[in-house]
């Protein structure tokens, strides 16, 4: 695992973003961060992981709302300084209940939303899963 | 055009990290950054630009090497604080001449080239093109 290590470029809070692509569809669901520890834990157990910056600490997207990203395969730019997550989502990306968190757009000078949530955020973050 | 102004997140540097995926295939091509200048040439020209970080100053992509990335979609996440820009890619968006910068896979704990280049980057860059 020293080979990858070698090859990530971490910012100066130790960290690189990571986006999650759905490897079916090819949509772009949401961007967040890792640090070596995120990525260290997501090669090894094949679930995805990240760093919350809000949080101060790993946050593994299936403990609060259970919808899991299985990893299927995980590449780096040619900078080394971005990751992307090729996953298999379960259930909704975005914790307001939409599959992917890039759900508005600039249309004609405006904001508009161009996707509804799949589930409300209370069915969401109702119950803790594993 | 205020209204984006007041969505958009930018960090400490004044800048936000904006992915960008080929409209017709899905392929993530890139992420690069945006301060709210190259947000707004963006948005008015409908020709992506950049803010480059390495050279501190906008980063319009066909300049140097004629590839241009023309806007399809311009969207942004939940947060506010990750673009998406759904683009046409005339030729390839990487330096290295390869479609895109995410050509690295980790397979079986080993880094794996997955794309070669199409097109070598003494042509790409060997002649000014605008």
């Amino acid at each position: 695992m020293s080979d990858i290590f070698d090859e990530l470029k971490f910012d100066a809070n130790g960290l690189v973003p990571a986006i999650a692509q759905e490897q079916k569809t090819g949509e772009v669901l949401m961007l967040a961060w890792m640090n070596r520890e995120a990525v260290a834990e997501t090669l090894a157990t094949g679930q995805v992981c990240y760093f919350s910056r809000s949080r101060n600490k790993l946050w593994r997207k299936c403990e609060s709302s259970g919808q899991r990203q299985k990893l299927v395969d995980f590449r780096y730019d040619c900078d080394g300084d971005t990751v992307l997550l090729l996953v298999e989502q379960t259930g909704v990306a975005c914790h307001t209940g939409r599959r992917s968190c890039f759900f508005t757009a600039i249309r004609d000078g405006q904001a508009v939303e161009i996707a509804a949530p799949l589930i409300s955020p209370e069915e969401l973050y109702g119950e803790p899963k594993m």
